[in-house]
């Protein structure tokens, strides 16, 4: 049965919510209480995974856990890699949790053959013209795109002529893909806009 | 009027697609079309502004865009600054759009004296036990959150008792703040995690 993509968003929320928990059971009741969900709609997701989880007296977290994994496909490592090492992008490169979680870097891209040679890395590092080998051989689904702003659409281009599924975009531009190619953008000034205008304004 | 937080999160949507778009006028249908949202809940939204954008032959863009700013507070520039001053925040620290931007940065922050001394820098770096100090002779008002996962805490702690009122936490915490301290989190394994969960599986 395929899960509604809402419902897909809260059970990942859970998820997170579940990973920072320490308990090992859990109510609908509480889950309401913790997320403002309401209990009906809390047990209608949870139906999705169809995995035995128990109920009456409360879910067990560990395999509420695994199940809302498996149900979204998060059971599995993927590989991931890095377009543009400039410094954000030379920042990701050393990010210690893409060495043992669930996203497993396995490779960087830049134009900037000189800056290919030089950095140090944790994983190996190509000029962009070797991207459509690379990501087909290390088989990379998903990549942090961390190019200036004027060359975002043709690395991501070049991505998604590699075979790249998905996309995380970190330039201030809106990427014309494929609707098959999943993108999300996570610019860092939308973050500062969000959180002003959660701000009271002195006044109040 | 106190505008309602969804209609505040569609009005900075809507801007974000208005800076992106090259037209000079919009009409509610286009705007429908652009964001899947109803008419009336458009013309709902664009009501809050109380400014004259026109409206039967379509709103003004650059009209519309300066009436939502301004009604979410976001037509003057706000003060930031970095705190941990790591790989990611270093990153930040030499990002061009906060030298010119709405978000101007003001100082960074260690608790690594040397760290401080030794970087390279657009704005005066500082050792953390000034922050109480530096924030408030600058009116620095959001913080960038960088550092490490186990310190990310008691480095908000001293941010919320320095008069920081907003955190954007990049650490992979859930972190305790005051209900008036607005934070947003923006950990990159749950960006690829939201990503993977739009990936369609390969035996699809």
């Amino acid at each position: 049965m395929e899960i509604p993509d809402p419902a897909k968003e809260r059970l990942l929320y859970l998820l997170k919510l579940l990973e920072k928990g320490g308990t090992l059971t859990l109510t609908s009741t509480h889950i309401e209480s913790l997320t403002g969900w309401s209990r009906d709609s809390i047990r209608k997701d949870i139906s999705y995974l169809a995995a035995d989880i128990g109920s009456t007296s409360g879910y067990d977290v560990f395999a509420l856990k695994n199940a809302i994994k498996k149900a979204l496909h998060l059971d599995r490592k993927r590989k991931i890699c890095i377009v543009g090492l400039g410094r954000l992008g030379s920042a990701y490169l050393n990010f210690s949790a893409f060495q043992y979680g669930d996203f497993e870097l396995a490779a960087g891209f830049d134009a900037n053959v000189n800056r290919v040679e030089i950095l140090s890395s944790p994983v190996p590092l190509y000029p962009t013209y070797k991207m459509g080998e690379i990501i087909g051989w290390f088989s990379i689904e998903i990549s942090l795109l961390c190019v200036p702003e004027d060359q975002a659409q043709s690395a991501a281009d070049k991505l998604i002529s590699a075979g790249i599924r998905g996309i995380v975009n970190f330039a201030p531009v809106i990427l014309k893909a494929p609707p098959e190619i999943a993108v999300r953008n996570v610019y860092i000034i939308d973050d500062l806009r969000s959180l002003s205008i959660r701000i009271p304004s002195e006044n109040n």
